[in-house]
């Protein structure tokens, strides 16, 4: 194990990353050393390296919160992990046990604490892990496509299950914007709803085309026809039972309320920062609320399903050098699919 | 079985009630004619006998939609019910059978339908109750006092019952406002919940005296202290984990929005006519939705609850020409509990 | 509408059935009279004509209860039904209004009003359907083609159902003899489940090659290896997460128990009248139960799923000259899919 | 801190426990010392004596699974904990991460690394807890009250809130057996369920009183009457909603099976040894399944219980020298309530 490393760090806001040799950190106790084989690039590090969500505890500073490796050295007290074997590593993070932590939900716990946001994360060769508790076992998968199911696939994944006992054949679930999240929403919505249609709506007809080939019933192209109408219409007039909207502007949050049918259930994933407000004339008891990332349990879930071919994202491997190249043309939406740091 | 009935019917809007002879109608087919013991007189019969809530399907028009009393006649299919047997009448009618009537929802299906509303209701000697299969059994129960649980008593039931599954011994309820709805929902807070801390808040001293003796562990007056900053300091932080708002101004609902923890449920009853801006900033994933009259098994539980002596409303009877003055009482929130007509 | 019609009726137990001319019900307040497009044999009729469920209530008696048609007549009080519309009728009855009805699980009440079982069944030129609510419009399927439906595809809907809170990705299903309603278990764990391995036993290859057809990932022949030992293999040792019996016999019962994982849904279907030894030494906190029927939301839903393809059943078409040979058949296991009557 | 302390080790099978001095264990990584205020005596530790749970890894062994007390030191990871800070002791180990752990219910991963049983328990003056997000706070209870509730008082409400769901006002919940975990259980009967009716019942009058005491509203001798009968009798023929059999033998559980309505929820804590025969012609859909210990929130709950009142046991206080006369007592059924080791 090598003393240094590289490490792409964020050295002051609305500067480029830079790489530099820092100190691998030394398992101990439950931690593990991962040796990164993939770490996504991910737009909310966009947000943080242009101080829009001020989160960084320190500069300089290492993101990455999408990681996948190998073991690369234990603490004395890690059960089950060995050096060598490839490991997705979740990312939610808390020092603080409470009543979400002891329910498997830690990532609602203290979001101060996740890795890349306020603790070292993997944009660099090695991660320290602060316990073996986070890591869960590829069996089968490539650390640079697990990676970014860590969350790009987790998130929308937790979205959608929310959705599940509200559904049943014959109804109909809509993803709203589908983007890089909004895809995995479609795949999931294809596969785990009960025959259910799936309609999938965005102002981009690359992208409802996109959404068909992944298994949309029906799209919707929201600047050529009214969503809130075509829903009603195609559901008799009652409107969806489930939403999900990959969005968060004031527009869809807005059509997503509209579209809900009685004991609908409603999702927000999208932080585009938009609002709608809510009011008690619509007494359909339709249910509405957000999703943030995801637990380990869904983790493990979304890589059985990866091995079942289905949430399976188109990979850009990215080295060190081309990380600022690569965060630029995300910025500008010309990433297909997800970059990924491969060091 | 008389050819003809007293009834108090609105024959024009913003116009008192006027008592009329009106034929009484012949049970046939799963029909009742239910003899009325008590209608209770309701806040929202003021939006309808002045056009707020423009629903009336024809005038004159007979409501009340809180009905209890005895069988008087049945139509030949009728099962099970016979002349002389005490019963309260669920009112969530509909003659539509959809997902929601299949699932015991019947009241969500077409309120165009509900007794007192759509079709004509208790403010009579008799009742044409279009099924037996609306009908429940007193048991021990008066139809005087059956008559308000049928809606204020069954109202708060459910929305109350929603909260159910996210509490935990030890966890916080909030019930904002405590008027008629809010009082019911106390008691059943109280009954209902494990162990919870019942917090009520009001802007009246009187009424959160009325919660505490109800069985309220804290009361928050908010002309006095900021309840939000109220709940959050009572919980550590946390928030409550659910939250009735049984006013539904836009103060409320604000407050209600933001004293939520994470992944807690609130319910919107109160028809204030307020909103809120609801955001995405927000990512607790706390829930929030309306809650709209009750089923017929709700109704059945909250019979049971009267018959071990939770929620006794406190009843006025009132005869057919006091109404207009009850009316006005109501109005002016001069009526203590709940006023019933005793035909 | 004619006065007498065909009904093919038992007229003393362990006899053939007699086609006699009996008298056309007359519907009357909420009653529909369907005019028979189908109506399913099932082996339970079998135990029924044998005395061995002893529960006719009269002899000479019309049995059936798998029915669709097309409405011929309706009562005064029927609302949104017409004469012509294809129907498929559910067939719990009961005429007890109870806790169960309320919550639209009519077929739990009284077993004895049961359609074709308790009152006079489908088997027969029209039927007398006592409330148009027990009624489903077909919205594009055939009579025929639905009346198994409502019984042979209902059954199994409702035991998968009961599995599908306890799975996830990853998860195994088990479904225990492939005959005619395991069948639509294997269609229905393959459609409904989020990307679960699904596992069909049975001790017929032939069998078994069907399920596999119909989407088993994997078969396991229970005449050549232990069923218990394979799936714990299949599982790292765990066992299954959710398993349906359709044979109900002491070995399936008993394999069905020890195969099942921790917090594993194990539901029996089978009427084979077998049972197992449940013991406390097993504290894995698996959930064992029974399911009965199904429905009429359950209903709408598998015939959603029909229009959608799943849970096609393969439909033998018999006139009533020829149903006696059709039940000697179908003791004999002689019926591919399902024998429909098309009278 | 001390380099030995005092232990109560089992040294050889059937023979009494031996005071021995053994090594103070020093915590590394996430571990804690813990110095214990309380250490259960419970009836299974009899078993493991005896060899009849044959779970010991190892001999010389030291037992005890109900502890807390006071954090002694801390390992170098810990997070939230500070010598002296009273704790209870969370004490269903494992070692192995899966899905159960990621959804905080450890307790059924690894039997084998259960405090106590697998790895070195609380009879001794200090514990060795593998990681802080084993401990709770205790806030305001004592540790010689708050350990037995680690067991004792956890066990049945698990059991109990897995009853929750399918309950409802006027309900009926039935505890069988009144000993111990039985007196819990009656408590959370009447404080978690919703003005449910409750029944205890035993072969003992004592215990009946003390039952009725703790809330009861019915008991039933099952030596004088047949229990199945009388809650079919005061069920009106349905059966109880909600059981739980704190016995376990075949007696008790034959009874459980029959007393069980439609859709009733029927839970087997008791290890007595019993079995009875699970058959198909009972398709009331009623659901059996085990409970075992319980999770870390669940803890935080019966702790929280305890704050409010509720779940207070009565304590009997044993010295090290006193622990082979009290164990001699608890196995002939002479200790009221829990002893509870105070070192």
């Amino acid at each position: 194990m090598p003393k240094t490393m590289r490490a792409a760090q964020l050295v002051a806001y609305n500067q480029p990353l830079e790489i530099r040799e820092v100190e691998v950190p030394q398992p101990q106790g439950e931690a593990v050393l991962v040796k990164i084989g993939g770490s996504g690039l991910c737009h909310s590090d966009l947000h943080l390296m242009h101080a829009e969500i001020p989160m960084l505890p320190y500069l300089p500073f290492t993101m990455g919160h999408e990681n996948a490796g190998w073991v690369e050295a234990v603490g004395e007290q890690v059960q089950g992990f060995a050096p060598g074997d490839p490991v997705a590593v979740f990312g939610g993070w808390s020092t603080k046990p409470d009543r979400f932590t002891w329910l498997g939900e830690e990532q609602l716990t203290d979001v101060t604490k996740w890795v890349g946001i306020g603790q070292p994360g993997g944009y660099a060769e090695y991660l320290l892990v602060p316990t073996y508790r986070y890591l869960l076992p590829l069996e089968g998968l490539q650390p640079v496509e697990a990676a970014p199911l860590t969350d790009a696939g987790l998130t929308p994944y937790r979205a959608l299950k929310k959705l599940l006992p509200d559904l049943y054949p014959g109804s109909t679930v809509v993803i709203i914007g589908v983007g890089g999240l909004g895809q995995f929403g479609v795949q999931y919505a294809r596969a785990l709803t009960p025959s259910c249609t799936v309609v999938a709506i965005d102002v981009d007809e690359n992208k409802l085309r996109i959404a068909r080939d992944l298994g949309a019933d029906e799209t919707i192209n929201s600047r050529q026809a009214d969503p809130v109408e075509r829903i009603k219409a195609m559901t008799g007039g009652e409107g969806a039972q489930g939403i999900v909207d990959f969005v968060g502007a004031d527009t869809t949050m807005q059509q997503a309320y509209q579209m809900a049918g009685r004991q609908a259930k409603v999702v927000f994933v999208g932080l585009a920062g938009g609002s709608f407000p809510f009011g008690t004339r619509l007494l359909n008891e339709a249910t509405f609320t957000t999703s943030s990332w995801g637990t380990l349990a869904e983790l493990s879930e979304v890589l059985a399903l990866a091995r079942k071919g289905v949430a399976k994202p188109h990979i850009q491997r990215v080295r060190f050098e081309e990380m600022n190249q690569a965060f630029e043309d995300l910025a500008h939406g010309r990433i297909e699919g997800r970059a990924v740091l491969v060091p």
